[in-house]
């Protein structure tokens, strides 16, 4: 048995959740619904006119990592962050729900800070989300230890990490070293405008070395370039073994081996949708590590995704076990 | 008129929120449903030993006026933070509800810290506050701007102050402003066993100086060491012109004037008691300060604090003025 199921690589951040309004949005030239970078100065003037916020670990890759962990999986997380207050509640979240993480964390010497993701929850539970990347841009393949990508069943791959400098060396050194033991690759594309900015790394990794891809309906269509969900996924499935796509009220479809699933979404009220995909692909990563089907794993998915957009915050609240017992997926 | 309806005196700090149980809490010696007192090493220990958690804004008084300012009162805050990122989320929340609030920052030299209340909140709803003073712990007579403090109608004093060493001098220097200029004065208990621990301080404050007295069950009994809280509540009566006690699911009791009310509670599931008393006190203050009477601002107390139990976190999550409409207070 390999020491880990998953491992993950990602931007650490913490979140800084409050609720804004559409007009909010234009007035801040702030595209509704995706992932922004901003830097230091411009997240200082956005955090001036927000309302009073709360703060709780995020991270696309470290949301899923936190879900497995909380589901009793065996996983760790690469990421980085500072020495400061922040870094020290995203390790704490991350380590208090089982997962492994250990970082060397930058010490605070001004120039960067630990990473941190406006995210501002319109009335419809849409998150639009403004990045300041900070130390967490700054991974590089020195980061990766492969004797640690050895020992994983797999490794989750998050697409915002394409927007590092030095990711791309960093998640070849960690493919080679999972690969080179018999692991598999899973990547999940993030952003629809990431996919945009980065179309030809995606597609040449995704090709060459993934064995899972996760997205959702727009980053689907926006990584191949078609009209419609159904084209892309045709697409995908001739480059993929396993495609787990979220599509969300309308659920999600799963195609590997030659079968597709579609799974129904979880009727429920959403609050706040930060960290949906990231909770349908920590599941599904946990259900297929823990030997459930496919059509199972993306039922948990659902399930997962459902618990999180029910309130604020992409981390669980409840016992997602109890969840898929209830369900009875478990 | 005035420039402040009300200026708050506390303790600063970030709550980390975090669920737990009763064997937690007996397991790390927590005295269940009141604040204790740790030091740096403590708070380190127990953070390492409580699950993922989140952050919000705290301060028992500093919700107080969160909460006047979310009303669209006047408002102001008195506490110390440090030149750190939880000191800069404590500035931006209390300021973003719209309150006033000016503190020259403390560097940060690695000896003291932005303060934190580990807040674990168990199945029935109980908190249970374990307070990490830093920075806040040195509020000092210096921090007082007697002109700010004649310039309010009222000023609020948190009986969590009455630990730090200079309290004292703070706030009888803040009292002699605020009266010097028919300002009044409102003091809130905090905690029944800080009560205890300053007992003869705080009632030679109170019968000198109070003309509003803000306590629950267990910090009047505490104060006035009868057995029933209606001993207790005519003892208050004796010494302070406005009394106004919450009494949990059994609502509150308002005196004034030689007449009582008896306010029900709000029916309401409680997720975290955490704020209750503080919303109440901010609510009953905006309202007497907006020429509501003594009986409507015991209603649209009950109704603030209905509101701050249902959720986790000490500030108001939805418009308060929308719930006093709703229940025609207002």
């Amino acid at each position: 048995m390999k020491k880990y199921q998953v491992i993950g690589i990602g931007n650490a951040m913490v979140d800084v959740l409050s609720y804004a309004d559409d007009a909010m949005l234009a007035r801040h030239d702030i595209t509704k619904g995706v992932m922004q970078l901003i830097d230091m100065p411009r997240a200082v003037a956005l955090y001036s006119h927000i309302g009073s916020a709360q703060e709780v670990s995020g991270g696309s890759a470290a949301n899923s990592i936190a879900a497995i962990a909380h589901l009793g999986g065996r996983t760790a997380y690469v990421g980085k962050v500072c020495d400061d207050q922040l870094g020290a509640i995203f390790a704490h979240d991350l380590r208090a729900q089982g997962a492994v993480y250990e970082t060397k964390m930058a010490p605070m010497d001004g120039a960067q800070e630990t990473g941190r993701c406006i995210v501002l929850v319109t009335p419809d539970g849409e998150r639009t989300l403004n990045t300041y990347l900070g130390w967490s841009e700054f991974l590089t393949a020195g980061d990766i230890i492969t004797d640690d990508m050895a020992q994983a069943e797999w490794i989750y791959l998050e697409g915002y990490r394409f927007d590092g400098p030095e990711s791309h060396a960093a998640f070849s050194k960690a493919i080679a070293a999972c690969k080179g033991a018999s692991g598999k690759v899973s990547i999940t594309l993030s952003d629809p405008f990431c996919v945009e900015r980065h179309r030809a790394a995606f597609l040449a990794m995704i090709r060459a070395d993934a064995d899972l891809l996760f997205a959702n309906h727009a980053e689907m269509v926006s990584l191949y370039q078609t009209e419609t969900l159904e084209e892309a996924l045709a697409h995908a499935a001739q480059d993929v073994e396993i495609v787990a796509c979220t599509d969300g009220a309308n659920g999600a479809f799963v195609i590997a081996n030659g079968q597709r699933w579609h799974i129904d979404a979880i009727p429920t009220q959403i609050k706040d949708a930060t960290g949906a995909g990231d909770l349908f692909a920590g599941a599904f990563l946990w259900a297929i590590t823990n030997g459930h089907s496919y059509e199972t794993a993306g039922k948990m998915g659902c399930i997962a995704a459902a618990e999180v957009i029910s309130h604020i915050g992409a981390r669980p609240q409840q016992s997602l076990r109890d969840l898929f017992v209830a369900h009875r997926v478990l």
